[in-house]
């Protein structure tokens, strides 16, 4: 038995998200469905994170385990020959036995990108959320700053959210512009439902000065549901990258 | 009668380009007849660049005549509610009546993009051309520094050109590296049929290290209908930008 793990990218604009629905075609019912053409065999396969409706990956990890004997840095090329021209996979590699996407000690990193111009783009209307009103830059980055650390974000999270505790830790939170693209990047262990989709609504809120940077400060001295907000549109968001700081980077031989 | 000048940006996947053909739909008709159903009669609109089907605009440049009073500004917002997404005016504005996008001392500015990264990014798909040989991005700009300036561009055309002279004046052109996608930026007086994707094609053959970068300076040296290329997809272009360094930007009084 071997357990491979898969790096994957999409455009989401096509699909209900990441995770198999009753409506519409998922990216993990996609991709399943490649592998078990490849391997032959039933497959499980487990995301590390499930990706609403429309939002975008550069790098999301799947792993799923097998029978077959295929050497692992092969799954990627002969994957990428069943797939849609919009799910990629970009690496594949041999884990251990125990390797979980989900229950491991993560950093994840999403990017929210806005176009900040009088007229929308039609090449960028698919990867990022069009606002025609210019933004204060400089008043979001003030209200970013609050954000980072260790918080309870229940403010900043949806109500459909299951989560037993709504405390989450963002590493690295920043605001950056070039070519009319305001790009929110931020790095935390882990993002509570919808949460990146609101902070992004609430420093636009800011950004348009229908708030002040306080008000970030104050919605998370008072936690309460869906106080922030309103969350942005899914199309503006990307998964860039999730990474395991003890146990990626060391693939198992494939001997194993 | 009004003559009214349009800045068109589109998304080009889905057409067969700007020119209107027997197959398939051109964004010259779709936006004529939205031109028409705002207006009421019939208009003849006339592009700057006929672009070829696949490749993008942030600003194509569009001219048509009315006997209707719109205040000039306004035709941006009433035509991009009725067009696709695909399409938008970024600006309308009202010109001379003998100014035509055609036949005017112009300055034209594509981009053409490279995905140089070992895997494809299905969000870059539609606009990046993928290269995944990692390309010299020095001996890139050697060779497309030879490129600058007036010559008889015959061997960058393709034969399909009815182009009475084949020379033309490059004003400048760079190459620019980031986040993978090395991006060719070239501004000139006018360009032959295919030549901006020919330049791309003979650029990424000297990347590759096909050719050396002396090879463009042989093929501006002895010209010959398509010594150059291969013509690089379509996809990856975009007109960025069309000038008129002696008339725009001093748009006719309204009353005129």
């Amino acid at each position: 038995m071997h357990r491979i793990l898969l790096k994957v990218a999409y455009d989401g604009t096509n699909y209900c998200g990441w995770q198999v629905q009753p409506n519409g075609t998922s990216i993990q019912q996609v991709l399943q469905a490649a592998v078990e053409d490849l391997v032959g065999e039933k497959v499980n396969l487990t995301g590390a994170s499930r990706t609403d409706s429309g939002v975008h990956a550069l790098c999301q990890i799947a792993v799923f385990d097998t029978n077959k004997e295929i050497e692992p840095w092969k799954y990627a090329y002969a994957l990428n020959q069943r797939l849609p021209k919009d799910i990629v996979v970009r690496e594949s590699k041999e884990v251990a036995a125990d390797f979980h996407p989900r229950y491991r000690n993560v950093v994840k990193t999403y990017e929210y990108k806005v176009l900040n111009d009088r007229m929308p783009r039609p090449c960028d209307r698919l990867y990022t959320h069009f606002v025609p009103v210019k933004l204060d830059l400089e008043a979001m980055k003030a209200a970013a700053a609050y954000l980072a650390g260790e918080h309870d974000f229940r403010s900043f999270c949806s109500q459909k959210s299951d989560a037993v505790s709504t405390v989450r830790t963002i590493y690295s939170i920043a605001l950056t512009e070039g070519d009319n693209i305001i790009t929110l990047r931020i790095s935390g262990n882990g993002f509570l439902y919808n949460m990146v989709r609101i902070i992004a609504g609430t420093l636009l809120k800011v950004g348009c000065g229908q708030k002040t940077p306080e008000y970030v400060r104050e919605a998370l001295e008072f936690p309460q549901e869906k106080a922030a907000g309103p969350t942005a549109p899914a199309r503006g968001l990307t998964l860039i990258d999730i990474s395991y700081p003890d146990d990626e980077g060391q693939p198992v031989n494939n001997n194993s």
